[in-house]
């Protein structure tokens, strides 16, 4: 059966997410150092990552938090330049080199382009929209907006969405247990992403790939 | 008796927020038509300015608002090109001409500078980074911080924590209510900006200059 969908994760698959995270909060810690904050960037640093390991990463209060666990007596200079190097830093995000191209190359070659992802729908329309590559996507399908996350369950409403037998779709992503397992035990083709934690991590997915701008030679070969 | 304080309102003052304001949400909504949204962008401007009439100008979901009014099916999309527009525009704001040259001749000449604006803490902070300026102020004084609105109570509350007399300061700021009267009540000597809605109307300042950065023309006069 010929692929006709392709579909993609978005953190980690179409643009360098932890590295990005990484970097907006250490921008974030040295932002509230230069506004006078006396203390190790790094101790701060890490007091961040253990806030945020507990609140999960969607938390907005993070800078907030961390401002309360140092009991600052005037905090709302120090969240303000956190939140605002932290933002600089996320707009700026970019695509794994060579994700526009491809999907363009994609759309030329007639595939149908969707992204199936984790999250909050505006944030993620977010990334797409900074990434500048929403246009390149024929429907966007967010576990907010789909009620579940990543799982047979998701991937079968997708697959009923699109009206698509699993042997017509590809899904390209950088997660075991969100993307690969659940699509690959539909049917679905299973392109894994070498991205974020799971990067050195042993895969079931049918083929592998650096990030989602190399995905062409895999569906060359299908 | 010579002047050494010098308290400073931020918003159509120190820099022009009324026509950032305005630029970004034009901004927003022509990147909502651009994401696919087929409507007169004059219309949803209005629209919007209606709901920001009744929300308030820092209630945060007027875009959301605004795709409901429209009975959009996928508000996700729109709502999220509009908020990275909004704050594209607004992480672009740029103090008055010659503000940051004339704070750093004050606090040359010995002038201790301060802030007294209404507002969140942390948005009002935002601003302050933003623009670059924050270190020329010795403090910094909000009216969330403050526990009330600009007025004779909040102006004499910070003529306490300054240990200051009234003749000793100047207020520098645009609005007749918040700015001029209250000070102006106690003996402070006030400067209005001829900025923002109230441009044009009378005023019982004391003295009055196009922005911020005119001040020194002002004080040279004390």
């Amino acid at each position: 059966m010929p692929v006709k969908y392709v579909l993609f994760d978005i953190d980690d698959t179409l643009f360098p997410s932890t590295d990005f995270a990484q970097l907006a909060r250490k921008n974030a810690i040295r932002a509230m150092v230069d506004m006078g904050l006396e203390k190790d960037p790094d101790i701060l640093y890490r007091k961040l990552l253990t806030i945020i390991d507990r609140e999960g990463s969607n938390y907005e209060g993070h800078f907030d938090r961390l401002c309360k666990s140092l009991r600052l007596k005037k905090p709302a200079r120090f969240v303000a330049a956190a939140v605002a190097a932290y933002h600089n830093t996320k707009m700026s995000i970019q695509p794994f080199p060579g994700v526009a191209r491809s999907l363009m190359k994609l759309k030329e070659s007639g595939y149908m382009l969707y992204v199936a992802t984790n999250g909050s729908t505006i944030k993620q329309w977010d990334k797409l929209i900074r990434l500048r590559i929403a246009f390149y996507f024929d429907d966007v399908f967010v576990s907010e907006e789909m009620g579940r996350a990543k799982s047979k369950k998701f991937f079968n409403d997708v697959l009923r969405r699109l009206d698509a037998e699993p042997g017509e779709c590809v899904m390209v992503g950088d997660k075991e247990a969100a993307d690969i397992l659940p699509a690959k035990e539909l049917g679905i083709t299973t392109v894994k992403v070498r991205q974020g934690r799971e990067a050195r991590e042993k895969t079931s997915a049918d083929y592998r790939i650096g990030h989602a701008g190399e995905i062409r030679s895999v569906l060359e070969r299908l």
